[in-house]
């Protein structure tokens, strides 16, 4: 059974799946696909009554504990988030249904409605969603860049995910930024400048999420912030669109 | 302040959001934006310890007694799904923040990602998403056809929201093949035929969902299944998408 949390840190969580928790054998969790407050998982395994063993991306991945634990036991991977918008959980689920485990989701708030919601942005507006990968020396890729390019031809708003790499961690601002424009300068369309308006939000569902609407140039001052981010970029806006992102 | 309490009737709102309704002055609720269980409002007001009150749709989208009542007490507007994906809610909060109220959205599980969940398809391969509205005599909207069509064409998968209608009722599953068939019919591109698979979710979250990958012609199956439905247009199927589908 998978288990979200939402975008919130334990107190995410539905009663639904708080309930789940409580009737399961065993829980795991994990903390690759999404960051989550410090202390969530101490806190949730106080409200559950039950310890959290926390697995390795290596673990999860490689499926054998889970799955054996599953075989004669109830057991719950807990994922802040919604889960299965990361491929890994439908993979598991996948290996697990092969083996005739019996499989569940228990819902949660995803970072896809909430981003909508707070942006005010309209729903049925958004086009392709992307993440916005690292670049590096011998890799870099520009599929954020084409699907923006056919999106914003489309007057399609696209959420943009930042990279979590495992070494650099998650992707700054201002490193988005920054990719951004080499982007551009890469791929010459004249999708954005530095002076291009852009949605950044921080932290959503966290104590002080930060909520901005502006240049891209000026997402580095929002490094310092915490909690996970994700970026819109906006095609054409509508009126209401416009004056909700300038109430942000 | 709009809470969401996602898609598994009360169960499905999150901690915070129940700890929010909890320390509120008033409480309402709407119910037209999307379906909920039996009984879900009368249990939530008996976990919150307060009486819900039930607005129409005018009093929602007149805005005038929750705006009113926000003036001089702390106001919930209890929403089924993530708020903010329906326009009115939007509406809503800018017409709040114009008046100097301070809002906040308390996040809960949306159709959006849970659909793409159950479905075990990409979240990165969904394209534009579109509702599916009901044809009448003298309107006949194609864009639904149009969003498919442009999505196909881009290897996206398209998830269909089915109309919710003052009079008709939420769109049954053998309505939403009919028109999807008679839009076919107008348009010509070939997008699907009767034997044309695709998914159908009905009762996500509540007690005993329907999934199924199945023939256009055999929607119809389904209509007596409870709870609200949405249906998935697939592009060209990853053969893990394809063996997820297959174990609906």
């Amino acid at each position: 059974m998978l288990v979200g949390t939402g975008i919130s840190g334990e107190r995410g969580i539905s009663l639904a799946g708080l309930e789940a928790l409580r009737a399961c054998d065993k829980i795991y969790a994990e903390r690759y696909t999404n960051l989550v407050p410090e202390g969530t998982l101490a806190r949730l395994g106080a409200l559950c009554g039950k310890k959290i063993a926390l697995l390795s991306r290596e673990q999860v991945e490689g499926e054998k504990e889970l799955l054996e634990a599953a075989k004669s036991e109830s057991v719950a991977l807990v994922v802040a988030g919604d889960p299965m918008i990361a491929t890994t959980h439908v993979s598991l689920l996948l290996s697990a249904k092969r083996r005739g485990v019996q499989t569940e989701v228990i819902h949660a708030s995803s970072v896809l409605s909430a981003a909508i919601g707070e942006s005010g942005l309209q729903a049925y507006k958004f086009g392709k969603m992307v993440t916005l990968a690292y670049w590096r020396d011998n890799y870099r890729p520009m599929s954020a860049y084409d699907v923006i390019s056919d999106n914003l031809a489309r007057g399609l708003h696209t959420l943009l995910l930042l990279d979590i790499d495992e070494k650099l961690g998650p992707m700054k601002p201002s490193a988005a930024a920054d990719v951004l424009l080499k982007m551009e300068h890469e791929g010459k369309k004249k999708l954005f400048t530095p002076q291009t308006k852009l949605v950044l939000l921080k932290g959503m569902g966290w104590g002080e999420p930060t909520k901005k609407y502006c240049a891209l140039s000026e997402l580095a001052a929002c490094d310092a912030k915490e909690g996970p981010a994700v970026v819109i970029m906006p095609a054409k806006l509508h009126f209401l669109e416009e004056e909700f992102l300038a109430s942000l």
